[in-house]
């Protein structure tokens, strides 16, 4: 198991599903190794640091007008281990933003694993990232992934895939990808408490 | 149908679980009247307008360190006809703060109906609105809840009760309870289209 995957950096940008990005928050940042309620009360067994990353350090509004004081610009941000693309609407903007492509290769290059939930697998694609590789998105864009990169092997019915980059179908999803990460990286019994605490029904 | 309920207030304080407020806001800002993706790029048959409340203008620091950024003040919040209290470590405070109370009651008297996440029943129970009601909260509160009012009837293993007030279990439990109330507000069909714009197995 890679113990080493500590900083989840999580990409937030305006019109950015709210659930796309929260679900995952969610997850890493209250996965405990040790198992129980009592643990959630400190950060002594937390594997995990969890973080949000946007162009600048304004303040972002998410999908509904949420708004959300990023953690860290794209130039301050410190090094991540884990890069976690979220989609919503917000990514047709980045997708036309040259800036922000180039931003995001370099968090993604930098970490060692790279991950989107919903339409974020478009600017993992745009990125070249899913070149050749088993990939996923919101139901109502498996057409448009497969537009973007003929050598994309687009996955239906699927709640994410693990293809070395690992992309998730929509919104809600993404709970069940990061809880896949959670698993990969320490075990069935860790991510299956993390689960139980958030009483989610996972893998049912 | 009661479709006079517009106006979604999200209390949000310090320590609040993200889960517990994003999920529902999450529900409640996607839903449409409409069918489909498309109708999701605009407002146009959107039943409800979702806002969140806190004590004062300044940002809050939610579990895990996500910072958001009240859309209204309790002082400076309009009418809302659902409130929906969410959970976390935060709601010990909130307990201890009479002025934070007071301003809660108020919303919550004034609203056609009130609603909880996780421990956000705990708040629910200081205030009165679960005498001799059925309710729940996260498995690891329900002796708590038990403990702050004997005369509410404690459920178990249940996602959400509707004893006139709305309860729901922990964390997650907070997407079935919303969808829940869009299904008794507007009907299964835009429920379930709902919950597939979000890929979430609901009822399932």
């Amino acid at each position: 198991m890679d113990t080493e995957i500590r900083h989840i950096g999580i990409l937030i940008f305006d019109e950015v599903e709210v659930l796309d990005f929260a679900g995952p928050y969610e997850v890493f940042s209250q996965t405990r190794l040790s198992a129980g309620v009592e643990s959630r009360h400190s950060i002594a067994s937390a594997p995990f640091t969890v973080f949000t990353i946007a162009r600048t350090d304004a303040p972002v509004k998410a999908r509904g007008g949420l708004s959300i004081n990023p953690d860290y610009s794209f130039s301050s941000c410190p090094a991540i281990d884990l890069l976690l693309v979220p989609g919503g609407m917000g990514t047709r903007a980045i997708l036309e933003d040259d800036d922000s492509l180039a931003w995001i290769k370099q968090l993604g290059d930098n970490a060692k694993l790279v991950t989107s939930v919903c339409t974020g697998a478009l600017v993992l694609a745009r990125l070249g990232y899913l070149k050749n590789k088993k990939a996923t998105t919101h139901w109502s864009a498996l057409e448009m992934l497969r537009a973007m990169d003929d050598s994309i092997d687009v996955q239906a019915e699927q709640r994410f895939i693990d293809d070395g980059v690992i992309t998730s179908a929509g919104v809600s999803a993404g709970i069940d990808m990061s809880l896949a990460v959670v698993e990969k990286l320490h075990g069935l019994d860790v991510a299956t408490d993390t689960a139980r605490f958030m009483e989610y029904r996972w893998k049912k």
